[in-house]
């Protein structure tokens, strides 16, 4: 990038902080921080300088107007405002790197961003994000590909009972995992299963054994790549699926209204009252985020895996939670990909889709690296 | 007993009309069933020639009424009308053979059964009754007592994930047993331990691995049998009291109001509406009772311990529940020794104070034993 990029960063969330800190920390770069309440800038370290900008950017009018000079968005909001400010993004004509976990399909915009030339790379973060990656370069590199399987979960380093377990994100958004069916590819075909199901003990390196279950987490993959079977589950420390499967079966996550003794009510808000406090890591609490990805298919006639792994802790310098590192690195790195020109693709792009970008997955590994997450990599020879 | 007895019945629940049909089978006997529902006499299954009588026993003016005339009650209430109840009988002179499991302590009202030279049997169940009885025993057999353990649990038969538990009683009494401390005796000290605390797995033939935990479940015998160390545990399916104390201690079975994203709501009453239907017996499903009463001291100065195992099923042939026979066939043998005229002692009399009684625990076992109901003794020779 040759000239001063001018990025901003649309929310001032965990991550989006993380985010624009990463991006103010590179000359080349002139970074604004955006967020509707601007309590949420006291999240910055002040290490670095950028600009703060208060606005509304759940209307899409007045996003178009806090975009304009811009070079680059980057989508950080609350996944319930993602879909409409990437469409408002894609409307401006500004490229964009999204991380907000919207619970539409973003695809439906590939065409309006293909006709702006807008390069827009959504799921953007971890998983989704490096899984995609990940998962797309090794499918390109195989002559076959046969499975994928993405395991991926952020925990509390220390397990406390009976939970064992704090939200690195919205605890609303870990309920909404536990109860949507996760739609898996069996046979080559998108098949749907419960939410919690097919539990499995796996051993991580540094960390123990993890419980991994099924959660609805392929998102494009499902669609972009061609794999017979294909797999995410999310990981946690063992036990607490058992536990939210039960307040699950028993109706504790229920969003309609129930009588209870003359009350009506939905059992999901009381169940929100009681465990989103319990659910939330105090201040100086470690997160760790653990991720493995594995790939299969056949290279030259004979079998060959892919095995990525990923262990990751919060950061007690930066003050950076492990989530927010592996989430926002990743988009902070795509940023400097897209303004350096080097990618030319047009449209709605989740990350597999860039995987065969000339050294792009090496530049991505060897950036986050030199921001201590490191993958370790098993690869056919 | 010579002449024809009349013995009124209060309360047609499960365990009521069983004690009635019990008592009704003798033809010594003429019996009354009472409720203020006539809708509960429904549950009598007709094989037996009895009275039943329709009439509010809540309150004590009421039921004074509808007792005159008898030679001895039957309580068998809920909890929460049982010491009122009681008191009202005591006042009438009339003997009683209580089961109701009342909050208060019973005791109280000995003095005023003494005055009266009234006999009133209380706790005379399973465990509270039997559990006392053999723990009496033993105790009285002893030179010196050391330590009491009583294990107990009604249970489905078949166990079903999450809970593994229906309720053989009042759901509500179920969640008051994980919530209230238990006091156990601990080197000679009345000690408080929490509800579901120090819990242990033990192997009970037929039954396989159960899992023991803290209820206050001691009543009299805290004060009556002088061990240096006396516990009472509940029994259930291993796993379930991990999902109750979860929910214990996430506030779902709190009494003071939260809010649920507006809605003021008392989590129990949520939690109550969620799972009392998944509590629930459902028509034909079978429920065991598992018993086991350790008693240890010295004989002879030696080490001795007294072991008695109770492995009891819902019988299909009367449809009486398990819970409702080991429950009700003590109090309905217990009401024939009272009437006979062996049991001079007058008084509120919890049934380890009978247990000297010459002769009455074993006819109480050969009495079950003739109703199926079977203790395994371990004695020392």
């Amino acid at each position: 990038m040759s000239a001063e990029h001018r990025v901003i960063v649309l929310g001032a969330g965990m991550v989006g902080a993380v985010i624009a800190e990463d991006l103010a920390s590179d000359p080349a770069l002139s970074v604004t921080l955006a967020d509707v309440n601007p309590e949420a800038f006291s999240r910055l370290s002040g290490r670095h300088r950028l600009q703060t900008l208060t606005a509304d950017l759940a209307d899409p009018a007045g996003l178009g107007r806090a975009v304009e000079g811009f070079d680059l968005a980057v989508g950080a909001l609350p996944g319930r405002l993602g879909f409409a400010a990437l469409r408002a993004l894609i409307d401006a004509g500004l490229s964009v790197v999204d991380i907000s976990f919207m619970p539409e399909d973003a695809w439906d915009l590939d065409e309006a961003a293909k006709e702006g030339g807008v390069t827009a790379v959504v799921d953007c973060g971890v998983a989704p994000g490096m899984s995609n990656l990940l998962a797309g370069y090794a499918a390109s590199v195989l002559d076959a590909l046969e499975s994928v399987a993405i395991y991926v979960g952020g925990l509390p380093k220390v397990r406390s009972l009976p939970w064992q377990y704090k939200a690195p994100f919205s605890p609303a958004d870990v309920i909404e995992e536990y109860v949507r069916p996760a739609r898996t590819v069996v046979d080559g075909c998108i098949v749907s299963k419960p939410a919690l199901s097919e539990p499995e003990l796996l051993d991580f390196p540094g960390v123990g054994t993890l419980e991994a279950f099924n959660t609805d987490g392929l998102r494009s993959l499902a669609h972009t790549l061609k794999a017979r079977n294909m797999v995410e589950k999310t990981l946690r420390w063992p036990g607490h699926r058992e536990l939210v499967a039960a307040l699950r079966d028993s109706g504790f996550f229920g969003t309609g209204e129930i009588d209870a003794d003359g009350v009506r009510v939905r059992p999901l808000d009381v169940t929100s009252s009681l465990l989103f406090p319990r659910w939330t890591f105090e201040k100086g609490e470690v997160d760790i985020t653990v991720m493995r990805v594995e790939i299969k298919g056949t290279l030259a006639g004979a079998k060959a895996a892919f095995t990525y792994d990923l262990l990751d802790e919060a950061d007690p310098e930066t003050g950076f939670s492990s989530m927010a590192r592996t989430t926002g690195f990743p988009a902070a790195i795509m940023v400097r990909e897209v303004l350096s020109g080097r990618i030319q693709d047009r449209g709605v792009l989740p990350p597999e889709l860039l995987a065969t970008q000339p050294g792009l997955l090496g530049r991505m590994l060897e950036e986050l690296e030199g921001r201590g997450v490191t993958f370790a990599r098993q690869e056919p020879l």
